[in-house]
């Protein structure tokens, strides 16, 4: 009983002073055309964000977060004191936090191609979106897009609330390469990059291959229908089993073995029927199952594409921002060698680079779930007291 | 040229003083009938064996070899002086060799369920044999399968040879957990038991979710209509993005950048056209469609049902051979410190066994391709040499 209620007063305590002081509100950027690194046009363009914080009068305390792959621009904070849960990295951004909202103004923001467009909360542009020429969805006749035009899109939100130069851009993921890319596509413009589970300078050909190994169930559906669905009918089963993918990859041995022990049914041996699952297999499922509904398919397939794409390793010498790396130890997407190869890499061309590894066991969503134990890292970069290029 | 001469010398010498003395012959085991662990009655059970060395007097000279995932009994040597390559741990198998041809008598055995049925090499009986009930392939009416039934089988084959002890049960992969099933399930006919690249003492959690995984692709495509596609044309386009995914597992991060760096065509960026490949992409594509017309859909279902089924862990104190595992630094499957664990957890019980990692980069596969390496600590532990309990 003493226990409980020291959890309540802690969360009492973790509700009230540390979170946002006021309520969420999803904003929207419009560009009436964009043009991609590629040379193709998509009219309309629709991305959201938010905000936390307020932007200082000579506009220098702006940090931009750019999501990861399945993720959207709610990154902290609630729409409604209701909302069951605040956005992802709400560990992290607030008053006091080290995405501390009493001194910076923080931006999240939405990308191209986002994986859930239906969600209210979400607004992007891509396969799913409605084609201005043909009144249809664009479906796989949406052009391929890149981080690079991610990031062009972000610089042209940034560049429409009158700041010039970011504090810092940072991101877990996929938002990692986001924020790696801002330092090398504008160089002038953003002074720290902190990536978070990241790929370090370019997407590692092992992982190049799995997210083309997570897109693959789905074009193996026959209802993708070559991404003509949206009026059909969507490939869920395609789509649950790249979400499957997608989780496991995530995960780790550890948190397997600690959650995923032994058979579904106790009684019900995988032996005995071909139907029988192991405990492990039904939790994925279920999940990967429970959120196929709110996933675009064609979208993730997108996504996919865009974030094989990060390359920067021909762009070092422009890079101007010092760098935290940010891995977790038991990452089995981004294992930490690649961000502790990447810094190196920045400190041979005389850049400032620093790594903090995550000592933790529960794989890539350790980026998410255990982001607190960043936060000091994080502070310490972000005041400038960070030591660099120590290996 | 200085360099290919030694090259060629090394070959050479490689293929005369260190080979089989004798080409190899496919064998083949039969049973009129065999009841499984779940106790299913399969008529006509045929596997193939291969020998190697000759069986001493006494009958105490023999290792049982029990083959991976997707291999089958062709461990050693060459059926005729023209085949391109020798059995996949010819590199151990042989007069002088780790397992020495001189000493030992070999013997590699099918399984059950085996992915290769139409292979001439391979014997096995699995969902596309003839069911003798209805003249037509079992396809999924075949009986689940587990380890234990593998060996099991393996048990009344070295029987048959008039074999009550073996000297040892290796293998990889599969195959260790196979050996280390022998070890828990028949402790009096077992002496020594060698697991290279194995789970340890049972299945983790997370790997199996992955065969789970591997086994999904195969049901999504159409043609597998669930089960019965021998005679209208095999779920290929499934299988093929099964097999990507095995071999992805099995290899590494620091081989897919050695080995997968950039565009399959350099002029040809996959942002150009959704056709257009990362190198590691085609490669592993080009592998797995290469492979797919061999492999049997139904068996690779249930290949991964049994290899699930792995686990001795409530067995423990039946097992009285001695264990060396020997994990490879890099794999992705099974990671070393699951062969760690296990072992640890065996010496706690009282039970003899040692460790030897092997030191390489290129994943799971090493357990095959650098099999070499393994060479001296193998040999130690066969002669009753190698330490034991010290971690």
């Amino acid at each position: 009983m003493k226990r409980h209620a020291f959890s309540l007063l802690l969360c009492l305590y973790a509700s009230s002073a540390l979170s946002l002081d006021e309520l969420v509100k999803k904003q929207e950027f419009k560009l009436d055309s964009f043009v991609t690194s590629t040379g193709k046009t998509i009219k309309n363009v629709r991305v959201g964000y938010e905000t936390y914080g307020k932007l200082n009068e000579d506009k220098s305390n702006a940090i931009l977060i750019a999501h990861y792959f399945t993720g959207n621009s709610h990154a902290a904070g609630k729409y409604a004191e209701t909302d069951k849960a605040p956005g992802y990295w709400d560990a992290i951004i607030g008053p006091g936090k080290a995405l501390d909202t009493n001194k910076y103004f923080i931006i999240a923001s939405d990308t191209l191609v986002n994986l859930t467009p239906t969600d209210p909360n979400t607004v992007t542009t891509g396969p799913a979106s409605i084609n201005p020429a043909t009144k249809k969805p664009y479906g796989m006749r949406f052009p391929l897009v890149g981080v690079r035009d991610f990031v062009d899109i972000q610089k042209k939100l940034v560049d429409s609330l009158g700041i010039t130069k970011l504090f810092a851009v940072t991101g877990a993921s996929g938002g990692a390469a986001q924020a790696m890319q801002w330092a090398a596509q504008y160089p002038e413009n953003v002074s720290k990059v902190i990536g978070v589970i990241g790929p370090g300078l370019s997407l590692p050909s092992y992982t190049t291959a799995l997210l083309n190994i997570w897109s693959a169930p789905i074009m193996l559906d026959p209802k993708w229908n070559k991404g003509d669905y949206y009026k059909k009918g969507a490939p869920l089963k395609g789509l649950t089993e790249s979400l499957k993918l997608i989780t496991h990859s995530s995960l780790s041995f550890d948190w397997a073995r600690d959650n995923g022990k032994g058979f579904e049914k106790e009684d019900q041996s995988p032996l005995n029927d071909f139907k029988n699952r192991y405990a492990i297999e039904a939790f994925l499922h279920t999940r990967a199952e429970g959120r196929a509904g709110a996933i675009d398919a064609n979208s993730l397939l997108y996504m996919a594409k865009a974030i094989q794409s990060f390359n920067v390793e021909n762009a070092l010498n422009a890079i101007k921002a010092d760098v935290l790396l940010i891995p977790v130890r038991s990452d089995l997407i981004f294992p930490p060698e690649l961000s502790v190869s990447s810094a190196k890499t920045l400190c041979e061309s005389g850049k400032k680079a620093t790594v903090k590894i995550l000592e933790t066991t529960g794989g890539h969503l350790d980026g998410i779930f255990k982001i607190s134990e960043a936060a000091p890292a994080m502070t310490e970069f972000l005041e400038g007291k960070a030591k660099s290029c120590l290996f």
